[in-house]
């Protein structure tokens, strides 16, 4: 069974992979291209090679395995009728992400780079704005692994965390689920709203004109799944007005982040680019998951973090 | 029973005050002075106004409700020889402060300071050197309430969390508590050390140039107690050598810090002029020790965070 691997994972690694009974090819991502020695592959461990290469020129193709935990960079129609096996790196990236929401979180509320601009000038003035988090209302629009990693880091802050998920189901380090239906309720009462939800199309722009309005003025709005999830249009006329306490995003509709953006400019909005999943641990934690599952394929037992389409 | 407030809590709150049968006058530290009409108070709740105002004429002075938690800026000669009963806020802090040593962990971790610049110069540039707190030893100097605070808030980071205190008596939120005897042999082998300890004479320079050395080159220090804890010049010294992944500093030897001092212009050094404890809860908390105290003074009652002197 051939594999070809978009990123290497150093010899020892690859190696493991070999012993499972696997011919290993490594083709970077930024070279990729359909030909001989790859379209005959029936495994891909990718990221997005997927504008580079097409995958209807490789007939053998049965299993993708994704270093992401978003897969909205599939060719969808191609891979639901081949009924390809796609699966994604669940889990393997919350802990940092669920670190970053924390973080961004207490950089708005403690006004983090008022300091810095005041540390670049050797300005000592104290700042009696800042804010603490506790008894705030922390909403998540999503209940999955990078929001309840996030919610088990908030613990103990003395904040209520709210969850909100299709049905309400309680779920752990939550202190309160609501449903879908319950969310325009809750965005108006809330302090913050952390954006922790898979992209697809119904939820283009869930955060649009009606929910940003809805909000707090003083509200805080963390956003690290999808850009698309957000109308930046709208939430830009947003802070123009004034609006919002700060703004964290390591994701938008346009990535990269066009340098026409408005974004880029204000200064309560806390800009990082695609970066929250990234730790010393990402390629130890990947690799992790791709093992289990190319042993488990090459025993036919049931793959782990199996991607419905 | 007359009290001197160098803070104007609000009418409501004084006259809450007043109604324990008080007399009560507000005079701003600022502008403090000695002279008949304070010189007679038998209570001063105060921060610092000891530059500004001798004590000894003050003859019926019985107590000093201090509004900070460190009483380093006493009169201590005076205070000891008279049997003055001192009282902090002992507590009234410890939750922003608690705070404000997550968030600077996270920060040097994240290294958050590229993004604020990226994003000043409109760059996006993917940052892949960032780090997760997931494994790391963090170890507290002290096991008070600041300390205390900021070990429950990290409990769901997955650091180990570890106490340093007098006799390595076990602490809630610590994993593991050590006493003063064996800080040096902890000192090399973590990966942070966050000062949270009161100063005292014996407790000058602790962070010195031997416990400084005996840090790993990547290790992380956050101090939110007092300066002259830690020895700036040998920090200094060992910042010009390419130490540390990252320093936070909310207190300082000299206070302000004099634009001298070469440790504003460090990129991995955070900056901040003592302003950790501060939040929109601060009066709260501070009123509500102060009025439980003199509740208790005037019933003769015990008080609470009687200060050993």
């Amino acid at each position: 069974m051939k594999a070809i691997f978009t990123y290497d994972y150093g010899q020892a690694k690859l190696d493991a992979i070999r012993a499972l009974g696997y011919e290993v090819m490594v083709v970077k991502e930024s070279i990729i291209e359909n030909g001989p020695e790859v379209d005959d592959a029936e495994i891909l461990v990718c990221y997005n090679p997927f504008e580079r290469l097409d995958i209807s020129k490789m007939p053998a193709l049965k299993l993708i395995i994704l270093s992401s935990m978003g897969f909205d960079q599939l060719p969808l129609e191609e891979v639901k009728h081949r009924n390809i096996l796609v699966t994604n790196n669940k889990g393997g990236y919350s802990k940092p992400i669920g670190e970053w929401v924390a973080m961004s979180l207490l950089n708005i509320y403690k006004d983090t780079k008022y300091f810095y601009r005041r540390q670049d000038d050797k300005i000592w003035h104290i700042n009696t704005g800042v804010w603490e988090l506790v008894g705030k209302n922390i909403l998540f629009l999503g209940t999955g692994s990078v929001a309840t990693e996030a919610a088990k880091r908030l613990q103990g802050f003395e904040a209520k965390v709210i969850g909100m998920n299709t049905d309400g189901r309680a779920m752990p380090y939550f202190d309160e689920c609501i449903s879908f239906d319950q969310m325009m309720h809750y965005v108006s009462k809330v302090e913050a709203v952390v954006c922790a939800l898979p992209y697809n199309d119904q939820m283009h722009h869930l955060i649009d004109e009606r929910f940003l309005g809805a909000m707090k003025d003083c509200a805080v709005l963390i956003n690290v799944s999808r850009g698309k999830l957000v109308d930046e249009e709208a939430l830009v006329r947003y802070l123009d007005d004034g609006k919002f306490m700060g703004i964290a995003l390591d994701v938008f509709e346009r990535e990269p982040l066009p340098k026409e953006s408005p974004l880029w400019e204000f200064e309560r909005v806390y800009l990082s680019p695609h970066n929250s999943w990234i730790s010393e641990m990402r390629n130890e934690r990947r690799f992790e998951n791709i093992f289990e599952n190319l042993k488990r394929y090459s025993n036919q037992a049931a793959l782990i973090n199996l991607v419905k389409l």
